[in-house]
């Protein structure tokens, strides 16, 4: 028996208005809140700064892109370190004249760790998911970051139906995977079966790569209504044999508090070494 | 809407007992029963000829060991060929000096399509499964066999918790991944919340290669005390969004009939086309 070593997460599930500033204002105060509450690792869902434009193909929405480091991530920085916490932090990135959907770890000294742009990009405009004409896919592949309280991973929304995003991140030495989402049901769907069926596919996949690869595995997804689509919220965390700790409602703003034993990774890879005797090489994308 | 293709599928859950001859009278009469229900494509468990052998290390088990094709395949290919079925069998097949855990495809016409060597080999004596004193690790790759009905792929047991396994399948044209299997719990961990975690994980996983793929998923396991292991049961077959069709009991012998509308592969593919835009190659054992 390994000995245990907890740490506590924080999934900030918030929803989402026009305007940049209200959004990183209530961001702000969310994290301040989940640090106060007692976590060390705090995530925010994918894009938070904004609605989730990518629901139609407007050139005006790339004025909401930034630098990083930039003004958002200088806030999350200075954050940080006030409060001594990790912050997994999502953002709509600009560099010259390409845009990515990045993510990004600051340390809890405030330092940025480095960063992840989402690497598979979704184009369904039917679903009202139009991501191809505002982002490059990711060029800087799967970077883990070695944070004061563990070693973590990054895979931003599409990215989260993707086992070999978790394998490589896993390989890597990543103990906790954290997927920033924004994902919900076209309004037409509601209520309908489809709907439940897709929420239950949502959550299947993402515990199925903490069983694959004995990690922790923390969901963080955006709630309310923006135009076509009902953000399904649902933000959780599996412990590594995919086992749901704690799961957020469908439709609230909450901030679920999560203590993780990273000592049950080592445990749960001695009873079931998947890792151990695989066999298949997955080649990272550069 | 592409147009319906329904197909129907037999899983045949079964006791084994310890005189090989016994199991396979059993094994036809079932195959029998499912296809005169109208099954077309029938599966039945992991090395469903003997007991679970490799609970201990013991050299005179390898006198189970058949050559492929053998007196126990030709039996099944007669079957095949009879009742016009696809059958997908399990064997334990020597070769030369060397053993393999190898499953084989008989086509309605009663021929032999293929075989694949389980690739990834359990090596857990304290769990009861120690089949590394038994069987070398596959060298045939992952082929897909084009049968009367459908394409298909298989993996065995072990092989069901590798996100890869399903990956190259998926991507070589397997439109149904079977998963004979022999899994159950050490009997000191019956009715404990271990016990309920690992069956969820195993549904769990298996289910996320449906959905990762569009691919429909058919887990055949075995039943009953032998020894230390008492075997779980729970054949399923689950849809390419992961949805469980249908699913047999833990401690009975059961065959399990499901209509599969191979149609709603392209249909889930469409709207979630995770296959369309993956960057990440995944290299194939030989």
């Amino acid at each position: 028996m390994s000995s245990s070593k907890k740490i506590t997460l924080g999934l900030v599930q918030m929803t989402c208005v026009g305007k940049p500033s209200a959004n990183l204002e209530k961001a702000v105060f969310r994290i301040r809140e989940a640090a106060k509450k007692g976590a060390q690792i705090v995530s925010v869902s994918e894009l938070f700064l904004s609605k989730y434009f990518c629901q139609v193909n407007d050139k005006r929405f790339f004025s909401l892109a930034e630098t990083i480091p930039g003004p958002a991530t200088e806030v999350f920085s200075t954050l940080a370190k006030a409060l001594k916490v990790v912050i997994v932090g999502s953002f709509f990135e600009k560099e010259g004249k390409d845009h990515y959907n990045t993510a990004v770890v600051f340390d809890a000294d405030g330092s940025l760790l480095g960063k992840y742009r989402k690497l598979h990009i979704p184009d369904d405009p039917e679903h009202h998911y139009s991501e191809l004409f505002y982002f490059k896919p990711g060029n800087l592949g799967l970077p883990v970051f070695k944070t004061r309280f563990a070693t973590i991973g990054v895979s931003v929304c599409w990215d989260q139906w993707y086992p070999e995003n978790a394998r490589i991140l896993a390989e890597k030495g990543a103990q906790i995977i954290f997927y920033p989402t924004a994902i919900g049901w076209p309004v037409a769907e509601k209520g309908k079966e489809v709907a439940k069926t897709e929420f239950d596919a949502w959550i299947t996949i993402q515990r199925s790569h903490a069983i694959a690869n004995g990690v922790f595995v923390a969901a963080v997804n955006r709630t309310g209504l923006e135009e076509n689509l009902d953000f399904w919220g649902g933000s959780f965390v599996a412990d590594p044999f995919g086992k749901i700790l704690q799961q957020a409602s469908h439709d609230r703003e909450e901030i679920i508090l999560v203590d993780c034993d990273l000592s049950r990774i080592e445990e749960v890879r001695e009873s079931w070494p998947f890792l151990d005797c695989r066999r298949m090489k997955i080649a990272e994308p550069k």
